[in-house]
């Protein structure tokens, strides 16, 4: 077990700290467990391998798995080849749980990523039940007094404040390999839920309503498990000739609009796909004249990097940091570079239509086939 | 000329009334041309009459016709039929108009509805103007002081208060048939644009944000027509025994619903479709238990006057008042008693994103069928 205690200020939680296994003791058959995670980036790695473990060894534990998107390969790859999955939303991209959802071995609801959090709130899971347990990686606990600790995200947020804040119980994941520096980088509110919901207060992308961590009563929290698994972020394809075009018809394009008075001079946020093509099209704004740019998307990945060193993005609002294993490292190297530029929000803020209409994203995406079967 | 004196406030303004022949004297070839109306409610019918004539006898004119959504006959059906349309947005249903959209004489394009107006503001017509010249039909014109004038919708709103704001000229139709008591149930608000706006402070469909006229600067209109062509709504069906079958099992899900605690006891706004089965949808309210009911909602029919009726309907909020004309005679006829249970707003307000996410709407539509070809 590597040493955690510096990363945790609250006395009282030390005595919490505990091994994966002695954590994932707490899981059981058919429960709701709400993780962190968005992406392969923020996910609990730990406790999930460890009850993993424990299925593939005998034990007859089924839970109901909701995340914030798609998570690593230790989580949805381990639990669906273990055969521990019941139900999963609300979204994932996993081979083996696809073929498992494609067996009818796991039911399966694809939702909108803004409205999972608000369903789960609403009580709309099928048996009708909340989150019975949450696992959360941080980088960090904060004593917030009163019994209270403040939990400080990694490289995701998700629904990671909406699982804490109604689950019966806990767990929290430390990890190590996510810096401590990380604090900071995040703006994590939960709306009231209708008739009592009032707006949500962003204007602009840069704009901060909320904490910098998610409160928890402590006595909710049933383990701190430490953990030193890095996020499994995957690299992006190369810039061939085909993505550079696209990125320059994209900038023309934004010339354009600009000159012809329907764009303002530094654009309007920028929302942009995941994957190589968009980081691609990202990326030819590197090469613009473009400055003082600015994004509000779900998934931050290479590209926003290349922005923030050609010094054009004053900052990338998300849910989600996705990038390549090359960048990521590069982000951990120079985290007071950075770290002024970015900010994690909530998926049910980042991708939420309220805020998109308000404050006009661009939004551009990108697809050459749709595979409706397929996943 | 019927006599619309008493309905125009500002003697200024006198002297602009002038014949429908006269004012279509200002509706040149490939103008854009904005106009009230949703639902054939609340539009203009004496000028689009006359311009339809004076193209049959001859005139070549053929404009880009921009409405709220669908509206009456006298509108897209005569304009159609003359050959005097070139472009048509942002939605129809005329048989007529349909035609020639499918023989390619007139060039269509269906948008969001709550997103037409800013398209509009934001310079996105295919010919990269704006709206040239806006005609809104009204019940009053208010003198505002120091040459503005205050224009009073009438059965609905949709775009016009976008249309007015940005058009080059206008031409108001003063309609007769419409009481002048309809002023003050209209609330109207124009957000600015991206990367200015605010958030649209609605939390609840009876919170009012604007005015309830279009304020227009008096030298901007270039003719005021009297009118006394009522509104052309389409009755509705007969509540068969499917129908009431359907709303008796809306009402026992919303009591399960509320029995469980996921619903509150009056519940949330109600949206709900168009035509005779979503009528007969909400009908099935009326019979129930619950009270202080809300609707935050596009087009307001019968269904929600029998609600009224019922002393369960607190505010209906919507963009139209579409009834049949059985029901809109009772309208009519009782003002004072409906007046304070209606709303009506822009289609950018009331089909709004923002809005309809915060406060929660329980939307509701009707489809058997959906035919993607015959529009």
């Amino acid at each position: 077990m590597n040493d955690i205690k510096d990363r945790i200020e609250c006395a009282a939680a030390l005595a919490k700290v505990t091994t994966a296994e002695a954590a994932a003791e707490y899981i059981k058959d058919d429960m709701n467990v709400g993780v962190s995670g968005f992406t392969p980036s923020g996910y609990p790695k730990a406790v999930p391998l460890a009850l993993a473990a424990k299925v593939k060894a005998g034990a007859k534990i089924k839970i109901n798995l909701y995340t914030g998107a798609s998570v690593g390969p230790e989580l949805d790859g381990e639990l669906a080849k273990a055969g521990a999955i019941n139900r999963r939303a609300p979204y994932q991209t996993n081979k083996d749980m696809r073929n498992a959802i494609n067996n009818d071995e796991i039911k399966y609801t694809e939702m909108h990523l803004s409205m999972s959090a608000q369903n789960i709130r609403y009580g709309f899971l099928p048996n009708r039940r909340g989150i019975d347990l949450a696992i959360m990686e941080v980088c960090k606990i904060k004593d917030l007094g009163n019994g209270q600790v403040g939990l400080v995200p990694t490289t995701a947020v998700g629904n990671s404040p909406s699982y804490v804040q109604t689950a019966k119980q806990v767990i929290v994941e430390v990890n190590t390999t996510q810096p401590v520096e990380l604090e900071g980088m995040h703006d994590l509110f939960v709306p009231l839920d209708p008739p009592n919901r009032k707006p949500i207060m962003i204007e602009h992308p840069w704009d901060r309503i909320g904490t910098d961590y998610v409160a928890c009563p402590l006595d909710k929290i049933v383990a701190i498990v430490p953990c030193d698994i890095t996020d499994k972020t995957r690299p992006l394809g190369a810039i061939d000739d085909d993505a550079k075009h696209m990125g320059q018809n994209l900038v023309a394009f934004f010339k354009k609009e600009v000159a012809e008075g329907r764009l303002p001079k530094n654009l309007l946020p920028l929302q942009s796909g995941v994957g190589s093509v968009a980081n691609a099209v990202i990326n030819g704004l590197v090469n613009s004249e473009f400055e003082h740019l600015t994004v509000y998307t779900e998934v931050i990945q290479d590209g926003m990097f290349d922005l923030i060193d050609a010094g054009k993005l004053d900052i990338a609002s998300g849910t989600s940091l996705s990038p390549s294993p090359e960048c990521l490292k590069k982000f951990y190297a120079n985290l007071d570079k950075y770290k002024p530029h970015l900010l994690l929000r909530p998926q049910e803020i980042s991708n939420n239509p309220e805020v998109s209409r308000r404050i006009g994203v661009i939004a551009m995406n990108t697809a050459i086939e749709v595979d409706i079967y397929g996943n």
